[in-house]
């Protein structure tokens, strides 16, 4: 048996087409929908992916504005961007682009975030409202595990998931996620020893480590799901995930791919978020007005 | 074998010794901790927990006032009352009480509560700082199962630890604290099926779902730990966990009573938080003054 392919292409494809056709019908009454990027730093592969999402916001009609402080941005400056940005009523979506400058960390930024142009779930403010099941944001890589699994048509309501990996980017995020969908969850990081303890009893193993190869077929049984969120550089420049598509996909019953994966969906949640957001701005103003 | 019994008396008790020894000294200094507990009910068992609330914190020097708004009160009422508190400097630590009257959700009345006041952890942008890892304040249930596994020196980083019940106040808050001590964690709730399947392999269990005698001796490895968070009033009056001590203590390695396991360190918590909150406060005021 070889593991059903579980791309991410065609999803992303069809959450691109909604965002352009409401897009363009807001264009049509001169409305426009914008998401600015705060980018802070000269890493080449961060600013490669910066510029494929300003190319994918541009295709579906959404005007993506990236700020580039550079590399040698400070805290207060990238601090003022933010509340700039949070209070410029032309702006609905905003995402701070990680890494930045060397001792700078993004915990603290992000809280200048204001929640409704939160796009990627970053502020904590966000994160607790998730977390209580209230009207957030939720990370976009986080929300794209969970509608790639929808779109392929497997199950979570009492099904039993283990995330791998426990950042408040990815690992904790869907785990409320998964927990609003029934899903029993098992979160599973450094100290989980041995690893396969954990993975190889659940129906479904999401893995977002950041460390290729970790995932190999020890650590799955032959009927689990395998979704790779992670994304890493090769050596030989390729993009590879967590998993080891090698040994795991002659034994699991789904894998997801990388790239092409989660990743893809993940670029097109983004912009659905920040047509969610503009919406919202633009009822606000609606309601204002009339 | 007869599981240990893993009591919070003696932790509590020194918890409210240390607050007590604090709020002395600082009351010959002329200041004094206040803890605001917001009521809205006329139910009888809420009410003789708050009382007893009021005269643990008398015994420890922290000034307790009760705000009685009556099981008639009205949302806003309830939502200006926590406006004031929270902008009421003699105020440290706000608590707003449940049950509320019928058709008034807790949810959105706790964000009023200002974080630095939240001492019972119940504002979702306490949760989210909480899930990333920044200071909050924890609900006192949750971090009550924490604090007391340490102090019976039950250790945490490595081991397995199911959690049984999903709530914002319990379930899900514990399962950060428990991440944040490197335990793997599963969490359960009314879809996970069977439960004793996500229960038997864990080395420590903790129920947290309101149902008595949930828990059963087929839930739980013989080297298992179980932590009795249900606080339940059975038929005859008594109070009840969610777990049947009769078939399971003679089963598990360790087993907290109820009463008189996490709920009574719940309240200590509850003391200490406002302390630490006065102290926060305190602190403020000496640098402004400065």
């Amino acid at each position: 048996m070889t593991a059903t392919p579980l791309p991410g292409g065609r999803l992303a494809a069809e959450i691109k087409a909604q965002v352009a056709a409401l897009a363009e019908d807001w264009r049509r009454s001169g409305r426009q929908a914008v998401l600015a990027v705060v980018v802070a730093t000269a890493d080449e592969s961060t600013l490669w992916y910066v510029r494929s999402l300003v190319a994918a916001a541009d295709k579906t009609g959404i005007d993506c504005r990236l700020v580039d402080l550079g590399a040698t941005a400070t805290e207060p400056e990238i601090a003022r961007h933010l509340d700039d940005l949070s209070a410029d009523p032309q702006v609905h979506g905003i995402l701070l682009q990680t890494p930045l400058p060397p001792g700078i960390a993004a915990a603290r930024l992000v809280e200048r975030i204001v929640p409704s142009k939160d796009v990627d779930g970053a502020n904590p403010s966000s994160l607790g409202r998730l977390l209580v099941g209230q009207q957030a944001f939720a990370p976009a890589t986080a929300r794209a595990v969970v509608e790639l699994l929808d779109y392929h048509q497997i199950p979570l309501a009492g099904r039993h998931m283990a995330v791998v990996g426990r950042s408040a980017v990815v690992g904790k995020p869907l785990l409320h996620l998964l927990l609003h969908r029934d899903a029993t969850v098992t979160i599973c990081h450094s100290a989980s020893k041995p690893l396969a303890r954990f993975t190889r009893p659940a129906d479904i193993v999401a893995v977002a480590v950041g460390r290729p190869g970790l995932i190999t077929a020890d650590h799955i049984a032959p009927d689990t799901v395998v979704v790779d969120v992670g994304t890493n550089v090769a050596e030989d420049g390729r993009l590879v995930g967590d998993v080891d598509p090698d040994t795991v996909a002659p034994v699991a019953a789904g894998l997801t791919p990388v790239p092409g994966g989660v990743g893809s969906v993940t670029t097109a949640l983004l912009l659905l978020h920040t047509l969610d957001a503009a919406r919202a701005s633009f009822a606000r103003d609606a309601v204002a007005i009339s």
